[in-house]
């Protein structure tokens, strides 16, 4: 009866899995390959990994230099600073083997658009970490499935399998490419250049992993982040830290997780820090490192910030799948956390242990964590959800909010009817508005510029970028948070389609360095 | 009547030069330009500069590097080289008054496609010559119309114009970025830095320009060259010259062309060297430099190669506009030269001093010029249309062949209801045979890769871009010249619209100095 409900996507995970049992004979043949690789062909099948290449715009690749953009409307004048994004970008096919392998293992392309005066400057680069060099050498894919180190080529197995493709941040004058199974690549927020591909902060970091989510706080200076698996894949070992404005690390305490799963976000309040464990979780049978464990149970635990760790709660709720932060607070000993989740797993490129993809269970919606650590006992977490009219992904804020009492917050939404757009919620009203860019037209997730340096929260711009499938062309749509509905007030274009995006930042020009 | 004839094209020309002779008030005008000059926003309207700019593909704009493009068939992989392409990729829009202006005066943009063992990397630079400098620093156009200096912002009276935009050339291990008004600019074979952006030969170069048509002699090793309004623009000299495989300057000799005109091309043999001399004629009324005088005559003007240019015959011949070189030769006093040409003027964009563009004799066809130097008095040039069926452009040969007998030719062909083509000519047998891409995609000029080194002629690979319309991408088409008609052994994909292109050239391995 399962294989009803899951129908073909169900017999492409069976596949899956049992092409990654074949995975460690086809690690030996790989070592056989010729010294002249095969030419640069990606698989046309939707689903494999950089399906149709550059034909279907499955990948870019391209390291690109465009000195003041075209830009429709106008754009604020005194609007200055820069638009980060990332995102996986296939640098090779995968190997006939693991051409299953998922959307997330391509390699971290950065891109930036500078603005200033109401110009805008584009710049996209691949960072340039060990296994981008490894396979620039080799003009071919050494590393197998997501995360799976027993599917890599023999000659890179002591090579760091980072792809840094997930976010970028800025603390301190730093400009970090981020993957959450890897230390930060260091950026130059100018260049792009990779300066460092293995930043330590100068070996102080013991985790060896960092988030791709870390947050800031505008009073203390401090950037609060974790790794997750710290202490190797599959351990349940968390270590969250922090770094202070000088750059160095601060404070430091692990914790662990009930079971070893994808902890991608977390919440940084001015009293709590909290993770959310979801039944994304490790599982050795699955080729991409995670698989859906239904038997598994979300916990939500909630540790004192700038403490030991010694006393974190974790607490049992119900069933979801939720990942990214919109935003978090304590009001006192209670704790609050907002993020966008679904009843279930959100995404069917990963395997289920015991059960099948259910999209409509897979569709997600703004809710509200809560736990008050006043109790003595807590038998769950309660979690609500707020906009129940209103489905979507990529929840961002105001991020000078991160830490504390928000109102507003954004996401990717999707409306029946009218397609894509980006929501902007106003919780002190419990209202929401909608842009709709209109059919054939893409969003990646929106971003949130400040009018200016103190501007109250939420006002300022949102950006980000669409796709315009029919011309295969992207742009930065900007729009005035006073009013999103009225649609851009600038479009900063390209004459092609951007490089993937997971995640986008806008840094405004007084937190980076001077050029 | 002639206003019937011309319709809204013809009103667009007078639009034209109207708008030349405001030319100079509105310079002063542009003086007064804000220190932070608007955005960029290129105009919508077809004919206007950059028309369209991203949104129509206009131009590019981007500078981009592609490591192992994708490519599907199978490339040789034994073809070592690189296929270098140049054009005019408007740098920013022009300003109002001058929007007129046209599609040549757009800043090169050069690019290569390094073939080896089965792989292909892209890169595309723009020529950073001092127009381009000046322009990049100010954020907008600060040059006029084409080739007129009236038209040009005060800030750059004292800076160079030249765009190097039309051919990309090899000679002595040193590729050449071309454009006829100006010295090339150095180009770095593997990186497209720009090496020198006024080449002048270690100052032995006396001519103010230099031809985007150099030919290469195989046996000597020379380069023969030359460059017209030598003494300044508007100016009937002409410098003609070679280059030893030393890269210095070898031979000079100076003469005079009956008026100022455009000479795009020219022809050299193992004993001539020749002109043509075509009513696109120098015109202080034109606000682009030329304009078609139909009361003026073709001129075919042969010399002794080698010689000092005294023994020139200039004789007048048939209303043609014959513009590039396929082949020429001598068979004894016997010249011969092989040309695409019209009988009226092919590029709508110029006004016309007398008549109107009239598109039927602006079509193209294969056109053989002959005149015996052993007659005493020649009265006419003989012209000659060899393949009354086939209309085109941008002729080209196996470049080994520049200044000897040639059998093979190749052009970017029209066929009524099958769209465009390359055809590829056997003069021995006086057939042709053509490839056709099929609907929506258009083709750029061919160029020829000899199979290997000491290949009989024209055995090897036509290459060029093609432009698939409804995807908004380039491929690089590469055929075997055994038969084109059978289609691409393989194409060299991009994920974008590749770069805009006048003329391109394919340098074996050998020809260019080591990374």
């Amino acid at each position: 009866m399962t294989g009803e409900r899951g129908g073909p996507a169900s017999k492409d995970r069976r596949r899956f899995l049992a092409s990654a049992a074949a995975g460690a004979a086809v690690t030996v043949g790989a070592a056989a390959a010729p010294a002249v690789a095969a030419g640069v062909d990606f698989p046309k099948a939707r689903g494999k990994f950089g399906a149709g290449g550059s034909e279907s715009g499955g990948v870019s690749r391209a390291e690109m230099t465009l000195h003041d953009c075209e830009v429709e409307g106008q754009l604020p004048l005194d609007l200055d600073g820069t638009f980060y994004r990332v995102g996986p970008d296939a640098q090779y096919p995968k190997p006939k083997a693991y051409e299953d392998d998922i959307f997330f293992d391509g390699e971290g392309h950065v891109s930036m658009f500078r603005f200033r005066n109401g110009h805008v400057d584009f710049t996209s680069r691949y960072v340039r970490n060990d296994r981008w060099k490894a396979q620039h050498a080799a003009r071919r894919s050494l590393f197998g499935y997501y995360r799976n180190r027993a599917s890599d080529d023999p000659s890179v197995q002591n090579v760091r399998r980072g792809s840094h493709n997930t976010h970028i941040w800025v603390h301190a004058n730093r400009l970090y490419a981020l993957k959450e199974d890897s230390p930060p690549a260091l950026i130059h927020p100018h260049t792009l250049e990779t300066l460092d591909a293995n930043y330590t902060f100068g070996g102080a970091l013991t985790s060896q992993t960092f988030t791709a989510h870390p947050k800031n706080d505008p009073e203390t200076g401090e950037m609060f982040a974790f790794g997750y698996e710290a202490k190797g894949l599959g351990s349940t070992d968390i270590n969250v830290f922090s770094v202070g404005r000088d750059g160095q690390l601060k404070w430091s305490a692990w914790i662990n997780a009930p079971y070893c799963c994808m902890l991608h976000d977390f919440a940084v309040t001015r009293r709590h820090i909290a993770f959310l464990a979801i039944p994304m979780a490790y599982s050795p049978a699955s080729p991409v490192h995670w698989a859906w464990d239904s038997t598994k149970q979300p916990w939500l635990g909630v540790m004192r910030r700038g403490g030991d760790g010694k006393d974190i709660r974790w607490v049992p709720g119900p069933m979801n799948m939720s990942d990214h932060t919109m935003g978090s607070w304590s009001d006192g000993d209670r704790f609050y956390w907002d993020m966008d989740g679904a009843d279930g797993n959100r995404f069917p490129f990963f395997p289920h242990l015991h059960d099948s993809f259910d999209p409509v269970k897979g569709q997600a919606r703004v809710r509200r964590f809560s736990m008050d650590l006043s109790k003595k006992r807590i038998t769950n977490f309660d979690m609500q959800v707020l906009y129940p009219d209103v489905t979507g992904a990529l929840s961002r804020q105001d991020d000078r909010y991160n830490v504390d009492p928000y109102r507003y917050g954004f996401l990717v939404s999707n409306t029946q009817g009218k397609g894509p757009g980006w929501t902007m919620f106003d919780h002190q009203t419990r209202t929401h508005r909608t842009y709709h860019p209109g059919p054939d037209i893409t969003l990646s997730e929106a971003v949130f510029a400040p009018r200016r340096k103190g501007a109250p929260e939420a006002d300022g711009y949102l950006m980000g970028m669409a796709y315009f499938q029919k011309e295969n062309r992207s742009e930065v749509l900007v729009l005035d948070t006073r009013d999103i509905t009225a649609g851009p007030i600038a479009r900063v274009q390209l004459p092609f389609k951007a490089t993937p995006q997971i995640h986008g930042n806008w840094i405004p020009a007084d937190q980076l360095p001077a050029v």
